[in-house]
């Protein structure tokens, strides 16, 4: 009884929300949306049809390059009998004639249900959000967050695992530029967990991020050896060439770890290794045939994850 | 009876025709849309879903980039339950290796059901027409016309005042190479009203244009100031890079007139801003919020008359 | 019955396969496809609308640039009830970033049902069918093959005469670097047909195509002179700029076969003209008004040809 009602205050809370930064939610929230995931997925492997987006236009706008979480929220969009409209990239858009986002932004809003934006600026989905009439989800702004890829990831985890607290998570690279780390360290704070932090010394995790991890407790350590001994979850980051403002920088450290067959022996028996992909040279070709690697298997979930997401966004009851 | 005789009558006429220039249609005919775009937007705004274009494919042909055309004409094709194929920009086509326009549209008919098109040299979206068996929406062909915008034009301001003749319409900006404007004169011109053009000396509306308004007995003034005291509605243009063939001739003018809060509080109670979009810094963004602001609710009007057009030129019946 | 039965062990043996190369079928397999596409003729001219893939989703992965192929799977799609996710173009992918071909095709292997793929390396679309659990299907890998088109072809050729048996056959133009005419004449080999090959002397027919000719016991002659006197198909073959390693040598010859009306002449009452689209000065525009001109039907005919493909690789019956 109890619970029932607080499934249906959650989704209250959660009709016609934007979905910004994963710092507005509490894990009460996240909890629900990993759970209608769940449901989700359990829809999908049915193979039985849903048209609760039916009649539902999603507009895609990528202001900046994206494949993997374009066509993954235009699956999702599609999976759920929805339709999709959008641009990615903005050679082919009025932005080259001048227009700002924003207007942009309006103009969608005129024409679809629902909008997920990328953006180079960081705030820029925020920006949006306040002024349009229709839900927002940030789908990557700059370095900044990238709500829907911790959402997956922790999926990923409670998928694997049955549960996110008790985790020992260790994120592999650079750590201080990408905002995929930055993102699942702010949700992990709200859970159980003991994190490792392996980085070469100038992409350290930032010492905000540090600072707040002491306030809540969380056992954390931080080291430069490629030691992933003892981790239930090896996540590693690209050292992303394109947020590095001196190019000298990147190619002082753009191989300085490789996950390989070794590093992967080296881990616990069930252990799994994570990447938001796409992946470059930091893990090997040869890790992927191995049980640890669940990297595909993660980007796969962006499917039931950004389903449960739209239809949450959108107050579609399922 | 009459009435219900001559709706049938003009639908019959727009049954399979093209819609190619807005001189290609009488005062009864775009009466007759503007009636059946204000029908669509009642459907759109009941959440009723149509099925009127299920299992119908609309090619969006855009050999030049745009977004709001592409994308508003999509989601009019996909509210009706239609689906959409097509490109955007010539970079990632045949046209590249030597296709001509001609041949690409011919093969696009194959493919769809109906075809809308942008093409930067004028008079293609009529040689498309005259050449396939499906009909061809010209979505803007160079500096000549795009006849929906016109047709939304107009339905916006039928929306706001309930009818078009008596209007006081203010024209501003480039007035010389704005095809908006053009296709908009040409339409009033068919209408009661009172016109009003300001722009720079260089970009004044075409002689050949004045003197079709005095052989209609438009009355009309020219000025160069930015007066638009006494007007219904001020039409703002923005003066475009891409038209002007010399570019030291467009920084001479490119900032003369800029619509602020003055120059809306100068403006009747009831009076209206129109703007076809993209807004740079002709518009400043403070006007946004003021109630004469119609630039985004203009372009939303967008849907349901191009649903109403894609419906008709295809003989559905609604 | 035993008709029956044999279609049936053939659509067993068709359910769940890549088509990569037309080398992979027998002659039974393809005129079995070119049956089932006479089919989806039949329903596409009802105006009926089918459900066959409703529910199913295909990722069109163009690696490289494509309109015709891209467009006409798309719309195959779609005139099946399905939906389409994809991209054309690697610059706004994670191509860009780095990430291999391999990873990517698996990614949208999480998302789709089905994937068809163009890639410029020969024998992408193998390793990629190799290493995902969905069906692929060969849109075009660099030089070497283009299933679908030689499908389309065959089935052009039926449907104007009724069979592929007895036919005689001329192929013009670059016959050295001209996928659609290597992959044809594989084809063709497992036919009792004819075969004229014109073609500059450096852009002959591969010497290992000529032997296994001999080997099939085809009749063929090889000559430059543009003499198509007595054939019933003339498939004319753009000489690709793309495909040349040296541009001096296309420059010699890009302009050396041209079809005008003349040829058009010579040719037999009932011959057809080819062309795997897009043509470029091959082929004059005169000749699109003669009855022989058969290459807009040919791109028509991808639609029904790739729909029938899309049934048969995900086990759809129809």
């Amino acid at each position: 009884m109890d619970l029932y009602f607080n499934a249906y205050i959650l989704k209250m809370q959660w009709s016609k929300k934007h979905i910004i930064s994963i710092k507005d939610f509490s894990r009460a929230e996240i909890d629900f949306v990993l759970e209608k995931s769940a449901r989700m997925e359990g829809l999908l492997a049915s193979g039985k049809s849903t048209k609760l987006m039916s009649d539902k236009i999603l507009a895609t706008l990528f202001f900046e390059p994206s494949t993997r979480t374009k066509m993954s929220f235009e699956a999702a969009m599609l999976r759920l009998g929805g339709r999709v409209i959008g641009f990615s990239g903005v050679s082919d858009t009025s932005i080259e004639k001048g227009e700002t986002m924003l207007d942009t932004v309006r103009m969608a809003a005129g024409y679809a249900d629902m909008i997920v934006m990328r953006h180079p600026v960081e705030g820029s989905s925020r920006l949006a959000s306040e002024n349009v009439d229709v839900p927002v989800i940030n789908g990557g702004d700059g370095a900044n967050q990238h709500p829907t890829q911790t959402l997956l990831d922790l999926y990923t985890i409670k998928k694997q695992f049955g549960k996110i607290d008790g985790m020992n998570i260790c994120m592999v690279g650079d750590l201080k530029y990408g905002r995929t780390i930055h993102s699942l360290v702010d949700a992990l704070k709200m859970y159980d967990v003991e994190l490792r932090f392996i980085s070469p010394q100038n992409l350290k995790i930032p010492a905000y991020m540090t600072k707040e991890l002491k306030k809540s407790k969380i056992k954390f350590e931080e080291r430069e050896d490629l030691n992933v001994q003892g981790c239930d979850i090896v996540y590693v980051q690209r050292i992303q060439r394109e947020r590095f403002p001196d190019p000298q920088e990147y190619e002082k450290v753009k191989d300085c770890y490789v996950v390989d067959l070794g590093v992967a022996d080296m881990m616990k028996e069930n252990a799994i290794i994570m990447h938001a992909l796409p992946r470059v040279t930091e893990i090997k070709h040869e890790v992927d045939e191995t049980k640890n690697a669940k990297y595909f298997q993660q980007a796969r979930n962006g499917v039931p994850v950004r389903m449960a997401v739209l239809c949450l966004v959108s107050g579609v009851d399922f």
